[in-house]
């Protein structure tokens, strides 16, 4: 029996049929149809067949179909509640999708939330029962393992770390709120701050890396201006580490998880960014303990396979 | 089968024989004896002989015993590392315990996480998977229900809610971060505001409810001058309630619970507390949709049933 993964995104739709031990057997990269939503689920069919038809496997084969959306899902795993992205807004996807495979379960899943999952399957949570994922990207994507289980909230409401507060009366969030974790902690942050220092000086370190073009400054650009030393990147990453581990100690005083995973593009900054984050949560954390902390590991294929195993992981 | 919780405080030790649907069936509460561990041990095994007798039972009816302390357990709930209060370093209770009742199992707790379960038990939790109490007092104590039993944190180092931070770089707290939830929201905050406000206007009507005296100022005087609408009081509750709306949505966010229960002198102010906060707590959370915010109901005895039910709540 082999798993259907999809992760649905703004531009892409990946998909992927994956093994019991959450291992992709085959995978497609296709555009994201943006006409209507019965187009998406026309693709998401081909996708199925055409896997299937490269496995020699046919229908009577799939175990179950796992469906990752950049949104929210209600509590019963079946309908998008919102997904910006997509433009889908209280679509019944599962039924849609289970009307053209009758008797195989489906299940929908905030592609945070199934990228932690992912993890689980011989990534940054093998063996683990609590364990936490943030991705610092646009925004701070988070999603949980607890009890070796994926976490979807109490009440099926989702889980959205990000949005914790963590400075009280804080920069707006785009949720409305301020001061959330994301406000602080998501890559965009290094962006502006970067943006901000070039503005400052011109021929700083930051522009001289950006080749004098305030477009290229990117986190990375940041990043490795701080690594070389230059005073104000240093100044702009320190910071950025201080909220980042003030978070992450907010959460290991909450759950004590046995690892956090980062993803997205800081998360790859690599010693630099891992040694002196354990150091700090360390300090900051209310038990004082070393918290493990780590690069996700399923990169682009975490939605995927993700997606794959959400039936199975729920059972 | 009955299940022996014991809750010891700095002050008084709690002792009851617990039924399976954590109804007290018998309590005591003597004074803790302070001149060292075996003597508190010992004054546990004579309550336990003294309450057996007084049901007409035998050791051998006893299921487990429990028992919560004021302060950090070790991952296999054998050993006290800290409480403060009751002088307790390194202290192997349930090893104590058991040698005094061979066979029988033992277990110890954090006081906040027994409350917590404690909840489960016909209380503010009865019938939910996913819950949080929270107990405003001198600081910000917590417990958390997570899958229908009593979260101890992923490592088994505890659960700290009240040291999440909240305020970014904000007061102070005893555990040495700053702006813990619990450095904003604790009762202690309302008095500390309510002293300020006294010493800033000795006729006003916080300090005309101290009947003059700066040291009767306590939350509930605050918290009833702001009900009688005194602009004082009122800011000072307003702040209050801010930033304790802000901690529920966050945690809201997280763990997206069924219910949220508050424990402690401040959570008796009834709907004068609860209906702004379920409002501002709906406002912040970024489902925007309204939680159980509530009273705990199992008040004094909430630390005793807790702990007696702390093995079978486990297995």
């Amino acid at each position: 029996m082999i798993h259907v993964g999809f992760d649905i995104g703004g531009t892409n739709i990946k998909a992927g049929l994956v093994n019991d031990q959450g291992r992709i057997q085959v995978k497609r990269n296709v555009p994201f149809p943006r006409e209507s939503v019965q187009a998406c689920v026309d693709t998401l069919d081909s996708l199925i067949k055409d896997m299937l038809n490269e496995l020699n496997l046919t229908v009577d084969d799939i175990a179950d179909i796992g469906i990752a959306v950049p949104g929210s899902i209600d509590p019963s795993w079946s309908v998008v509640v919102n997904a910006y992205n997509l433009g889908f807004h209280d679509v019944p996807l599962k039924a849609m999708v289970s009307e053209l495979y009758p008797g195989i379960p489906v299940a929908l899943a905030n592609d945070a939330n199934a990228a932690a999952l992912a993890e689980l399957y011989g990534g940054a949570f093998d063996g683990k029962k609590t364990a936490v994922l943030l991705t610092l990207g646009t925004g701070v994507g988070g999603g949980m393992i607890l009890n070796g289980k994926m976490f979807n909230g109490g009440r099926g409401n989702g889980v959205e770390i990000g949005h914790m507060t963590l400075v009280h009366n804080g920069p707006q969030c785009t949720c409305g709120n301020k001061g959330c974790f994301e406000t602080v902690c998501a890559a965009t942050t290094l962006v502006k701050a970067g943006k901000k220092a070039f503005e400052e000086d011109p021929n700083g370190a930051i522009a001289k890396r950006a080749s004098g073009k305030i477009e290229r400054v990117n986190a990375k650009t940041v990043i490795d201006c701080a690594k070389e030393g230059d005073p104000v990147a240093v100044k702009i990453f320190d910071e950025y580490l201080d909220h980042l581990s003030q978070g992450i100690a907010s959460l290991a005083d909450i759950f004590d998880p046995e690892v956090v995973a980062l993803g997205g593009g800081v998360s790859l900054a690599g010693d630099f960014l891992y040694e002196p984050l354990r150091k700090l949560v360390k300090e900051k954390n209310f038990f004082k303990v070393e918290y493990e902390i780590v690069p996700a590991v399923m990169g682009n294929d975490a939605g995927t396979i993700g997606a794959a195993m959400l039936v199975s992981n729920a059972k």
